[in-house]
């Protein structure tokens, strides 16, 4: 699944230039006995299976060996990820992401390899490969050298609690539908006022709950 | 990037049975000019680069020519996608998305395919290919026959603001770390008491939000 998301987009830039670097490790390396599984019934009764401890753990010790290194599982029991969590998680040198399947995996392969959990959202995903995709992606933004000069960071969504202002490109007239005039009047003032006020209102009927932290902060 | 994505999983299980088909539109087969481009300056200013309305909006009449078809976009200044959204979603017998690249899309291209935005956090990615996986992949949970029947959407986390409970497997004892007895005890009434006050804690410590929610609905 990873593959092809590695070789597209800014991410396969970033490793052709050496600027980050992914392993993927199959768990079903280190499956158990002749069946070579990896995950079994769950204790106490329930449908689906768990991903066994052993061989999370026996991965996990084979990749950090005797170094500590910050891990996350993908879960949706996490603490929810956010921009914040991306630009501090960029500045690891090293990151291990733990991604479950079926029903997750065993309590103690989270307590064994200090893992934190971290969850996207509020939706339940048939494994934990999608998820971490995603918060790669986000972090690898942060990392320097990742987006062009030409690209940036800062003037966007979140930046300051308030989602972006409608954008607009040629034509300037598609079909009747013109952009607003202030945008082609070349008066950077009035142009920034607009996008102000076009975040703040699409802020106010999207996001109610990052408009008012928005208020309180500003 | 989706290639692999649709071959693997359950969605690519449901896909080889029919159950799901998704078709995947390269917006390049649009593009405009001898340039082949897709994407032109920001009016008003600003850094990086907008995909064109006309691309787009040439891409989306020929996917759903005089059909009225649920359309998508996926941007962090939508309304946040969760657990009820894939549910509802999930009834509709055909859906677009449309995913943006760069600093986003035209104005205009979601006002004219009449895509309602949907976000699937507060993060920032590098296109929306991701989310769209994301998107599709909960929502496909929900479908008919894309799950077994020893698979199951009910006993998850937020199917009733709670987060799952802690679940273990073979073996009851890894080095000295013990499957709580409760669970190997046959007890099923026990077991769910000590999996519903697991839950709470878990929900508490992890997200108090959807704790609060829970306490006003219970």
């Amino acid at each position: 699944m990873f593959e092809n998301y590695l070789k597209e987009s800014l991410i396969g830039k970033a490793i052709d230039k050496k600027i980050l670097s992914i392993d993927i490790v199959n768990i079903r390396d280190y499956a158990l006995g002749k069946a070579k599984s990896v995950d079994d019934y769950v204790y106490g009764g329930g449908s689906g299976m768990l991903m066994q401890v052993k061989p999370i753990v026996d991965c996990y010790r084979d990749i950090v060996k005797d170094r500590k290194v910050p891990t996350y599982y993908l879960s949706p029991r996490g603490k929810l990820f956010d921009q914040s969590s991306a630009v501090s998680m960029a500045k690891f040198e090293e990151i291990v992401f733990i991604c479950g399947h079926y029903e997750g995996i065993d309590e103690r392969a989270i307590i064994l390899t200090g893992a934190k959990e971290i969850s996207i959202g509020d939706f339940v995903l048939t494994g934990g490969e999608l998820p971490c995709m995603v918060v790669i992606d986000t972090m690898a933004r942060f990392v320097d050298g990742v987006l062009s000069n030409s690209e940036s960071v800062t003037d966007e969504s979140f930046s300051n609690f308030l989602l972006e202002y409608p954008q607009y490109s040629r034509p300037s007239d598609f079909e009747g539908y013109k952009v607003p005039e202030i945008l082609l009047s070349g008066d950077h003032k009035k142009v920034e006022e607009w996008r102000k006020e076009k975040s703040l209102e699409i802020t106010k009927a999207n996001r109610p709950d990052l408009y008012e932290k928005y208020i309180e902060n500003n």
